[in-house]
């Protein structure tokens, strides 16, 4: 896997202002560099037959802080895990999802990508004890045993279970916290405060060229994809007070829509030595 | 202590018909004998400076099929636990409920006497599995860990807990079980039956003395009692199927307005040798 280097030195106003820009998404940390590349891949290379070269990967993560042999170590667990492969071309490669990797890209899309909440209505779903009920499958939160919280309403002719209907302020904070864990709220409240930032900061996209609007973007999907696709398929007002998901949807999706997605020929000519 | 033998013979209709009324009752089963002798002092003698006579409680006790001897152990039982104490009156002994008894027994009386549900409105309450609750003594029945079922509708404001209103068919089989065991729904029905039975066999209570009325009476008080005490205080509706408390209750409420509490003077001159 040959990498192409970065272009060695860039006009300066459109990197500093870049930079300032990607600093409101990334703070003092970076992302793990495979989990970066996947959101990368799911953005820009989810179509059948999409192909992205190591040059445009090479700029995209050099954009991000990320130092070419981190990319290069992660392209290959990408490729012994099944997600990605890769194909000579000329002097380089070319890199693209596998049918595995395509699929996962496409489970988590609507997750990461919508506009609306998840779910609309929440249902609190008492089983009996006596029998284990083995249907963790249902996308909801088990909040105790027996107890579980989910976004269907059960079979009313189900007469094994009771349901109940969980509306605005219903659930208690012990429920709450289990149905999102104070960490991933906070996490969430922390993306929120870096959107909001990132979106005052971005009044317009000027000065920005395709590769810097396409590293935001896969920035701040990233940092919303971490959040949303461990977060349970259930409306927002069964979260932790805490919780600042439905922030980090709308900003996402305003900011996704201010930065919207090139054209991978646009990133190939830019990214050409 | 020294009890009075029963009169050696009756004036046959009578008894007859007494046996046939109270036959719809026990069936085979005698009851246990000094729990019987807890109803009695209970129906008859629950007001302060009350006492039943040696003669009286021999008389009751035969014709309900209890052997003298019997009788005569389980009132050494009832003395030396503290229900009741003896005073020497001439021949014989005079029988009373000591302070503790009459405690005991008023507690019980609301229960056992209703003539409506001891609650209408029936509340699930879900406490955080993570503090354990010690509120046993709310008067309602745990069906889950965590899940209580409480005729108390908790505080509003009380943000550690989740409550919703059971109404009639929201109970799910395994709640209402637990609420109820199946032992205590089938020892209802079987009262249901038997008082339904004694409902349509007692006409009238021509022919009947005054220690037969209340014989029977207790009978009546008695296989309702082991019923009514060990049901928790909630709404019927929250109970199994097989549930027939509310007829007991209806059944119980309506003959023993046929069958009045009478007074202790009469049974006193009736038992008289």
């Amino acid at each position: 896997m040959a990498l192409d280097k970065p272009a060695p030195d860039d006009a300066g106003g459109g990197l500093i202002r870049f930079d300032s820009l990607a600093g409101c998404l990334t703070g003092a940390q970076k992302p793990t560099v495979w989990s970066l590349l996947v959101t990368v891949f799911g953005d820009l290379a989810q179509d059948e037959g999409a192909r992205i070269s190591g040059a445009v990967l090479g700029r995209l993560t050099d954009l991000i802080g990320i130092k070419p042999e981190a990319t290069r170590v992660a392209l290959h667990r990408l490729r012994k895990d099944g997600w990605i492969d890769s194909r000579r071309n000329g002097r380089s490669s070319d890199y693209f999802l596998t049918e595995w990797g395509r699929a996962q890209s496409a489970a988590a899309t609507p997750r990461i990508y919508a506009t609306t909440p998840a779910a609309t209505e929440a249902w609190l779903v008492l089983t009996d004890p006596a029998t284990p009920a083995g249907a963790k499958e249902t996308g909801g939160a088990w909040v105790a045993s027996s107890m579980l919280v989910t976004a269907t309403r059960p079979d009313p002719e189900d007469r094994t279970l009771f349901a109940t209907r969980l509306d605005a302020g219903d659930a208690p904070a012990w429920m709450t916290a289990k149905i999102c864990d104070p960490v991933l709220a906070h996490l969430s409240q922390d993306l929120a405060a870096r959107l909001t930032a990132l979106d005052d900061a971005l009044r317009d996209t000027g000065g920005l060229d395709c590769l810097q609007i396409t590293a935001l973007r896969v920035l701040i999907v990233h940092g919303w994809r971490r959040i949303a696709l461990k977060a349970p398929a259930l409306p927002d007002h069964v979260f932790p007070d805490a919780w600042s998901g439905a922030a980090c949807r709308a900003l996402t999706a305003e900011l996704l829509q201010r930065l919207p997605r090139q054209a991978l020929a646009d990133l190939e000519g830019a990214a050409a030595p």
